[in-house]
């Protein structure tokens, strides 16, 4: 599972190369190996909306999150960039009815060190977690990189373990959360294989071809994998946690990881399991720009986490695409273009503080605040934002891991 | 799995209707779905060795058995029903060196009793457990038998344990032997799941294609089952067995399953792991003939453990096919056909008298002996064949399930 970071979109185009036939020409490329966009403000959201024939996060839906849950909604949530759900509604109507729900979401561990991009789903996944009190899995895919990448099975499990510390790090609350690696756990849990098969009895190459463009060429590992990522989909995947329950799930993911839960969705009423329902966020641009394609195997393209706050200020000063005026007299007299600077992008996802949000947009736009002031507000959030984080890491012992993950009973009321 | 049935052929023809494709027009069919032949003679095995690419048990190997094991060899060897081998002589160069080996063996649960074929290769690996002194693992394919049949994984997973029943009643030593349901198992051993994903890393769609003739309709979990199948043959899937040792492996069973093997044996060397020999057995044949395709619905076909003497009588009497002529009179000028006679092909499964055989093909070829007589040979030891049988069936308790169930150490010396 891979979420959220468009930088990673090349890694397995070798391996995949038909991995776009379910799109057309003129549109946007997205799906979980791949996201390409012709335009510089990046994928047309509205248009993905309907194409996948989910729903949009609207001011209505936004409402009824605050009305539900007594609290503010998350500025991910406000500033539409978790901006399509499947059964949202439903899950809130469940919820309002004092029934039980629980959390999926996962990583595809495909490099040692994760992105600030890669953080997004976990933060806004750890709201979702705090103001529902509610139990969440998060899948850790070795075998799927295993599977894709010319990766050993050892190495993929090394990196899922070291992606999961910065997971642990977002703050998840270890009462509540179960976190496994495919190549741990499904070797220890009857009861998850058993559901793989069961997904696997009604989905055939000719669906998963269509679904994930799979081609004769491809190994079968590629092929049944989905039914993995769609196990954890259901509760009777995990009966420490939930006993024999039919407990319905709510997957936080990147858009990109839809057409997995869209097969998941079509499959549960054939095994008499409650739909997943889903909330979607968009993707987090590359320092060069929402429309760029690059290799997350390039330093200079995102901002990492283990990144040092010299290292940050450089890449952001040097790299991230500007939308400011070739001079300091034109950016003065026209303005800069908020829509296609990355920094002011970047501060969207991570600057929480509306009013100062507004003001920047408001200062950049009538050309009052510059490229590099702009740029220096960014470089100040994300030096705390990843000193904090590497801080919070160093406190991730093995002992807190294997807390995370030994299947257990976990806390929750309903 | 399926071991030497031919009766249970036509089950999954219409879930794979291309299941025959790697067979040419003029063939026997021979997959581990189908076995069909256009003779009265049943299949052509040393055509079928030359097809596979496999090698003859010759006199020599079976020579050298006996001076390698110090034992007479048994008379499935001795007959010719085992008849082809894969590596064979490096298994047995292996012993001589006083290095292990284990072996492998299995079945797919897809009917409430078994049948005296199914024995077979059972009471095969039973005498080479006790002459080799070595482990043995069988898998029972309850996931399999769901993914194929009309099964659901409870009713797969319940046969699977009512079939072991019949298993662990030929006299496996619960010291030696470890047998596993697939559905319970795969969900308890890291290991085994992680050589599953190696695996399925090696072999494309092209290749299941080319090999089992699976097409674009077949569900993804009958796409990556091969995986299942073959994982058993490396030690390394066993670690509460072999630790992390790589142990060579020796499989008996059906010819139909060999198409798996061959899979098995291209991937080892790419996953480091010793290709797995194998030892091949001939077919079972139907009482109607050994050429007929038969229901495994229908109980005239043939002798199932569960008969009772009265039935067993009967059927053999009335079904049996007969190499006998039309009239005593004919019968006694010209003389029986052993090599159609189904009664007599039985008897060289089950008598384990060489001396009595022989006189039993000498009289019955030359007229002496009556298609009744024959018959009633062959009722006797079928009797008491599956009398004893049953006795020993009832013995095998829950206790005795859980004893071989459990993933632990084995006995063995090397």
């Amino acid at each position: 599972m891979n979420i959220v970071m468009a930088n990673d979109v090349d890694n397995c185009i070798s391996s995949m190369s038909n991995a776009s036939v379910a799109d057309e020409a003129d549109e946007d490329v997205v799906n979980p190996w791949n996201v390409v966009s012709k335009s510089e403000t990046g994928v047309d959201y509205e248009k993905l909306i309907k194409r996948f024939g989910s729903s949009k996060v609207d001011d209505e839906l936004i409402a009824r999150f605050e009305k539900v849950t007594g609290k503010p909604p998350h500025h991910l949530l406000r500033r539409g960039i978790f901006f399509s759900h499947r059964d949202m509604h439903t899950i809130l109507t469940h919820y309002e009815q004092g029934k039980p729900f629980f959390l999926y979401t996962g990583r595809g561990p495909s490099s040692e060190s994760m992105h600030i991009g890669h953080l997004i789903s976990f933060i806004f996944t750890k709201w979702l977690q705090d103001v529902f009190d509610v139990p969440l899995v998060i899948q850790m895919t070795d075998d799927e990189k295993c599977l894709w990448k010319d990766l050993k099975l050892e190495e993929a499990n090394r990196l899922a373990y070291e992606n999961m510390k910065d997971i642990i790090a977002c703050g998840f609350d270890v009462d509540k959360t179960f976190i496994f690696c495919d190549l741990d756990f499904i070797g220890q849990c009857p009861a998850f294989y058993q559901n793989m098969v069961r997904i696997q009895k009604c989905v055939t190459f000719n669906q998963v071809k269509g679904i994930f463009g799979f081609g004769d060429s491809d190994v079968i590992g590629k092929i049944s994998f989905p039914s993995i990522q769609a196990a954890p989909s259901f509760s009777t995947s995990f009966p420490f946690i939930f006993n024999k329950a039919k407990v319905p799930c709510l997957i936080p993911c990147g858009i990109d990881q839809d057409p997995y839960f869209r097969m998941t969705r079509d499959v549960a009423p054939r095994i008499g399991l409650p739909k997943p329902a889903l909330i979607h966020c968009s993707f987090f641009p590359a320092l060069q720009g929402a429309q760029t394609k690059m290799s997350a195997s390039d330093q200079t393209t995102s901002i990492f986490l283990t990144d040092t706050a010299k290292q940050i200020k450089n890449k952001i000063n040097k790299y991230a695409f500007s939308g400011g005026r070739a001079t300091i007299e034109e950016h003065r007299q026209l303005g800069g273009n908020c829509d296609v600077d990355i920094s002011y992008q970047y501060l969207t996802f991570f600057l929480e503080d509306d009013a100062k949000l507004e003001q920047i947009k408001k200062d950049y736009s009538s050309g009052e605040m510059l490229t590099g002031e702009l740029k220096k507000e960014l470089i100040t959030v994300l030096q705390s934002l990843v000193a904090e984080h590497q801080d919070r890491r160093t406190k991730v012992t093995d002992e807190v891991i294997k807390q995370f993950t030994t299947p257990r009973k976990l806390k929750y009321n309903f």
